[in-house]
């Protein structure tokens, strides 16, 4: 341990695990488990949108309408399960979740968001201009075709999550090795990782 | 309704799913999600082993030393997660889950523990006497050889859970169609379920 922060010791796994499952689609979705305001598990689907700069902290994009949002202004702690489904290796990625949306009065973080707005495709973006999700759906019609200008920014319902990782559970089916990645924070606020090999 | 139970209408759907990606072995790899004993979300990947007969109670093979089980006894809430990489669905699922080992003092539940057991293949089936999982893996050495009787009963940590539906959140991210399922119990036991289009 030096004065510089050492890059997280699951990460380099991950990646590979990323690249080795780059050709499947579905590789770069993953299960995010929640609280639910009824203190009852909530576990859904959603897309890994890269890591913040420089960080292992895992961006995720989401509706501000959502009932995940509740749910983690209730209880910011989440786990990920990301299961890789052609080298059959599972990371459990456990942390707290930071949420930005536009009313974040941290300018470097309203940046980083409409940074995130402008990654995605205009299809994925159309989607927050949509009705509330999860409310009754009362049209029988196909929605309004809605106009979206290519250079607007973030719509007000666009949120990026940031879940910074305090515990990763990797898990190897093929090899049947399993490795815990635990962290503590150092005096200067550096995170310090140590990992130990569990039985599967 | 009538004084049959009808079948609940979110089976079909599920089992629809699970016909049009029955060509891809990780289509039964599902995502459950509990709350861990800190009261943190916990997120694993599980087999689905089918329905219990007669019902839409969905039933999972475990270990009885998996931390699963100690938060299960805490809280007896899960939620899964299941999506279908191929036909785009995704089914969020919830209830409760009852643990049945070889503890248990129902002899019906016990005797389908042993059709569980025996349901699996041999190579499953040797996991059960292998060591507990979780704990720090000390030998350096592959494991002794362990010989399995195929004819021997369920072995002491193996478990099953049956997880009885309350909710059902349906998503088809081809049609963007969503449609939640939300069941009451009748006065005589049954469930009687109601379903709703929201908005995904």
């Amino acid at each position: 341990m030096g004065t510089l922060t050492a890059p997280a010791p699951w990460k380099q796994l991950l990646l590979g695990a990323m690249e080795s499952n780059s050709h499947l689609r579905h590789s770069s979705y993953i299960q995010l488990a929640t609280i639910g305001c009824n203190g009852r598990p909530s576990n859904r689907t959603v897309v890994f949108r890269g890591f913040q700069e420089d960080s292992d902290k895992i961006q995720i994009h989401t509706d501000r309408r959502s009932r995940k949002i509740e749910e983690l202004k209730n209880c910011p702690f989440a786990e990920i399960c990301w299961y890789f489904t052609d080298s059959w290796e599972q990371f459990r990625i456990s942390g707290t979740v930071d949420m930005v949306d536009g009313s974040n009065p941290d300018p470097v973080k309203l940046e980083q968001r409409e940074k995130s707005w402008f990654s995605t495709s205009l299809r994925s973006r159309l989607q927050y201009l949509g009705p509330h999700p999860g409310l009754p759906n009362l049209s029988e019609e196909t929605p309004a075709q809605v106009f979206l200008d290519p250079s607007a920014g973030p719509a007000a319902a666009f949120c990026v999550l940031f879940l910074d990782p305090q515990q990763v559970d990797f898990l190897n089916l093929k090899s049947n090795q399993r490795v815990t990645f635990s962290s503590t924070q150092s005096p200067n606020g550096d995170k310090c990782w140590t990992s130990e090999r569990v039985n599967p």
